[in-house]
């Protein structure tokens, strides 16, 4: 069935690297695409290839001798997964659905087409769409293509700050949040569908990223049963096969409104590794290669904390001291801000685990 | 604490490619040594040095330049060993009992010595020693040295077949045995100990090879007590830094003997990578880096099957269908009867678990 199937994923940061972690369970026959010879992965593969993703030859070279395709990162050539697609690579998630994805103006047109709640969007093209009156006095302005990690989105009190617009954006209502949340679900191309259990996300205000996730969030039944219809909704209309992560707001009104969604394993459902039957990574490999997907129940509530180059290797190492946590590094040079790895903390004792999650905070602040 | 800390491995096989995940997630650095440079851990890693680990100076030029070295097969040159822990190598589990371990006579005597319940049993140098009227009219017939998975070990039951005895043997009394046992224990240098839930081991005859592994046992409270307890002691009387398996027989009129000590993760503890909060891998790396140990907690009932090469890649994959199988594939070319992957089970409810494990052994029958 899959014996022998070369797979090959684009980019090779730390979703790359715990895709090959997953795979090698299987000795899977992975294949990767960085144009860094030292990039998260490199150290746990010979199959590391160098060129550029968002190339248009770096990406056919690479995929052409591929059976199935897919990729760690939306910033990529999607002409190239086209052409590759036509020749009889099966890319997944499809390159319509990346095309869609990588666009934030394409993913809340897609929204609106389709009645998932969203909160209110304006495309900006110029200095021109900004000082338009059909905006309110603030708003969120986001780059359309190529932000991650909060890069690219910038909260607008005074728009006679702005200098000038070179890049499409688009405009956002800004949203009274109660929470934000995640849920990662994976559809394989049998069309079976499964959800891992919703998480709750607390962001730094400083570095607008995310300071700390907890999962199971705490929400009503009729709060999930909204966030997995909705889910189940958007891969059953992109025809999705992989991993995708949808993230809401809950707003102080009780509306759940779609922020926005990632393609691929995110970083809101690394707590899966130990916290659930199966990883979002290797649910990513089932979904590609067509297997059915793997069991998706908690195992016990987690924290995850994301590491950002703040704290000391001996640090990193001290935490494990308390029962329950799981260090994860990613094979990155850290600097400030930069996410080198995280760390997750496990207990059934919801309690417990908060205590424990300061405890990791004060020993990686020291 | 252990920043940059480099620790090797004597060995490249299944045990240590599992060890080098569990070290990847840590992004540990990582050093194996193994004559064949295709050895199960190789497509994980780019420090696999080639070298026998039965050759003294191939182990000392392996081990000098690292601060921790462990093994993954009892069968190293312990005489090298012992140079590099005088030079400032930490060696774990020390060279001293790794010794008496890879010596089923000097493990018998060490058991005898220190009152840990285990079969009766004679040294054999030659036929003559095989002839005496010490020995009963049936017994097993075992090398000390070199022996695994069941090779090395002959039950007699005419002496007058036997030709001659080149090697060390142990002559051991037949046990009536009601259940096989295995506990896993760890002890880091600071002398913390911990303990995963007992297995009860199932053998197919034909091959004298484990067929698959229920976790946990069905014991009762007491007998329990006694595997931890017997194994705690073994780890305190021997020192021991690292992961301990313990064998025990429980024999038909209720004893618990202790069959054998493996001086490192073991077959019957590869459950702990889905079953339990901490795998026995990661656990083999706290202890020796001599980190608090993991939490050793079950998460649910599974069963272990070990794959023979008797089934194809095909039907492994196939086995994916049932929910809650994992398969692992060791990057081994298959043969028969070579162990080149498992495949673990988990279901929290009992019948369903041993229903699905019916279902795999069927699949991987056909």
């Amino acid at each position: 069935m899959n014996d022998g199937v070369k797979l090959g994923v684009l980019g090779g940061g730390q979703l790359a690297r715990m895709l090959s972690q997953a795979g090698s369970n299987m000795n899977l026959d992975l294949y990767f695409l960085d144009s860094d010879p030292d990039c998260s992965v490199s150290n746990l593969t010979k199959n590391l290839k160098i060129g550029d993703v968002t190339k248009y030859q770096d990406v056919i070279k690479f995929g052409k001798n591929l059976d199935v395709l897919t990729i760690e990162t939306e910033n990529v050539n999607v002409e190239a997964l086209k052409f590759l697609a036509k020749i009889g690579v099966k890319v997944y998630p499809e390159p319509s659905v990346i095309e869609i994805i990588q666009d934030k103006g394409l993913q809340k047109m897609f929204f609106k087409n389709n009645d998932i709640p969203t909160s209110l969007f304006e495309f900006i093209y110029n200095k021109a769409d900004i000082e338009s009156n059909e905006l309110p006095a603030a708003f969120v302005l986001k780059v359309r293509k190529g932000g991650y990690d909060g890069k690219g989105v910038t909260i607008i009190k005074d728009r006679s700050t702005i200098n000038d617009i070179y890049k499409p954006h688009i405009a956002e209502q800004i949203i009274d949040i109660s929470k934000e949340l995640a849920i990662i679900g994976a559809r394989n191309a049998n069309g079976e569908v499964a959800f891992f259990d919703p998480v709750e996300m607390v962001f730094n205000p400083q570095l607008n990223l995310l300071d700390y996730l907890v999962c199971p969030a705490n929400l009503t039944t009729d709060q999930i049963t909204i966030l997995r219809t909705t889910t189940q909704k958007i891969l059953e209309t992109l025809n999705y096969v992989g991993v995708l992560a949808v993230e809401f707001f809950l707003t102080k009104d009780n509306r759940l409104l779609v922020n926005e969604i990632s393609p691929r394993p995110h970083n809101s459902g690394h707590h899966t590794i130990e916290g659930a039957y199966t990883s979002q990574f290797e649910q990513t490999l089932r979904a590609v290669l067509n297997l059915p997907l793997g069991p998706t129940n908690t195992i016990a509530d987690t924290i995850t904390i994301n590491l950002l180059g703040e704290s000391t290797s001996e640090n990193y190492m001290k935490t494990l001291s308390l029962k329950g946590v799981y260090l994860h590094l990613y094979n990155k040079i850290p600097s400030i801000g930069r996410k080198i790895g995280h760390i997750t903390i496990i207990n059934p004792n919801r309690n417990r685990l908060f205590e424990n999650a300061k405890k990791v905070k004060e020993i990686l602040a020291k």
